[in-house]
């Protein structure tokens, strides 16, 4: 039985593959479970095609390494984290990619995302038919986490379908395990393809 | 020598890295033999990356399950199968894709798809040359399942080419054995992308 | 050390997983030496998905089956490879490619496709340089190999590049050895795919 | 542990796999230390898709085989090598790509490749911030590599990005370990298809 951060290190793995994550580039994590104070995140520089379960470190709601793990560098992006364990207390896996899709729709749609009448729509959590509009925020790329975490709080309302986009960046997804925080991802990625290619031709 | 499940269950597997059902969408059936009043479908919700030989379930030609698989619950589409099964007595092998390009090719011809001159047309069962015209029809979308079922029957004399496309869904393709249903989907998938990527530039 | 049959055999699962065969279409073939007058040609009606080393047979110059395979069918496309060793004889490997790109192209350019400058002509056997405009015949397509093989000794003299391209349909390419006969497709398919991009874009 | 060889060629077939290198074409070097005046590049004429650790031949910084290797043939762009690690002494690794994507950017912008504002750019060493302008060099393609070299050293200024690109050929990255010259590649690649496909819709 593999264990949850084997899980994810081979969910990471094949992300690269898709090309989600060139290179060093995304981060991940997940809690062992939804009471818990510690989030193991994926070490900061670490290669995705070779991402190994033993590549996260603790760290605590603050984004700071927990005792065993003093002096390992975190993901830069931590902060995005912890500000998502705290808005969604029963999320226990988070998933980031930077595909190329994400990108290119943050650029038509720089501030909100909307996707109507697909069947896979049914994917995100709380979505029951395709016959409804579903929206996706997209917040401003920012260095500065503190201005980040303000821009993720103001917009938190419309963080209800599991996923945000980041302008020029990617995408986050989660959910309260690694089945559900996956089905939220390749949902939200798959849309954002079709829907990109279906307005090339319009 | 794998069985058939086995089989079915790798070629789901691979259908999942082509992006053809991303997270848990798509399901799947198929019967021991063409007399066989039990359907054997994918049971709901698996991620499809992880499809194995046991994730079927058997249902009768109601989408009930059987005995042995009392309180389970099949996918949500079981009765579109059972609908198949019917029209099709000889078939033993249905397959379902949530391609990009179906959808793509659904929105731009809602009722019909067409396909003229391709090689690759001879892949349908009862095609002999590529100097014809394929038509391939598209269904609405529907969560309830009876509503379809009648969309179904009134578009019987077009399923002659063993496969039809739902609007902003995905195709269904189905044949006498795995084997032949592989073809049939692989044919229309092939001539779906080139289709959509001809248009583009014309 | 793997035999030719079982490098052929490998390289057409590769290419199926590339696209480039959807289902059972496509065909290859070889001989033992340039001397053989037998060819080995794949069996009509293969998955190339699950193609082995056993799947072909051996025909005669004509086409047909030698001894050892009596009564077994050959691909449909047969007489053209027998064509190709006939035009070529030092030809020992002939691929063929069912690639969407191969179709596009061969729709816009339906007699002769051109490249000019690019750095990877120089796969083509006899080419040492980029600067230059190679041409790759286009070819109609036809279910009477009669007619097809006439088509073919009409643009015998276009063939330098060791490939040509049928209309709707696919490319053939081949060489004196497996890896020739590779390197032969491998460059006319990454041509057309680029080609075909760049004109999208003009 | 693997070594650098077995590591490199393996990053050589995943990167054929990925459509980088076709057939037989691109090229690798590696240096066993920043000190060593003997260079590590892939010879002439071999199979991508199969490289191997010992496909690798020493030259000097002339480009001439060590005794080792007196008469077999490096690659013939091993002089590009040779002027890279001049330039830059703290190069271990160099990689090279002909992906389509930097096929299509040379051809729209034949002198330099702007990306501005994509947070992927922090993958080229020394960008610290996706809120700047990266220019990358575009350089004319060229048989004689003493022309070559030339412009190489003309636009010398112009590689603070550890990277260049060559016109209608492919792009050259490199760094002072596999793992940096591998992030600098796919950095580069990430952002020509994502720019690509972004001008492709305006």
């Amino acid at each position: 039985m593999e264990t949850v951060q084997q899980q994810l290190a081979a969910t990471i793995r094949s992300y690269h593959q898709k090309g989600w994550s060139p290179a060093t580039s995304t981060n991940y994590s997940y809690r062992e479970n939804a009471a818990s104070t510690e989030i193991f995140v994926s070490k900061s520089g670490i290669d995705k095609s070779q991402f190994q379960a033993d590549d996260f470190m603790g760290v605590d709601f603050e984004g700071r390494p927990t005792p065993a793990f003093e002096g390992i560098k975190p993901s830069a992006e931590t902060l995005i984290h912890c500000v998502l364990y705290d808005f969604f207390p029963e999320t226990q896996v988070i998933l980031h990619s930077h595909s190329i899709y994400s990108v290119l729709m943050s650029q038509r749609f720089p501030t909100t995302i909307e996707f109507s009448g697909y069947e896979i729509q049914k994917g995100f959590g709380g979505q029951t038919t395709h016959d409804a509009t579903v929206q996706i925020p997209v917040i401003p790329n920012s260095q500065d986490m503190v201005e980040f975490s303000k821009w993720m709080h103001a917009r938190r309302s419309d963080f209800s379908n599991h996923c945000f986009v980041i302008q020029n960046h990617g995408a986050y997804a989660w959910g309260k395990n690694l089945f559900e925080a996956k089905r939220h991802l390749e949902t939200l990625e798959y849309l954002l393809e079709v829907s990109w290619k279906s307005q090339l031709n319009s």
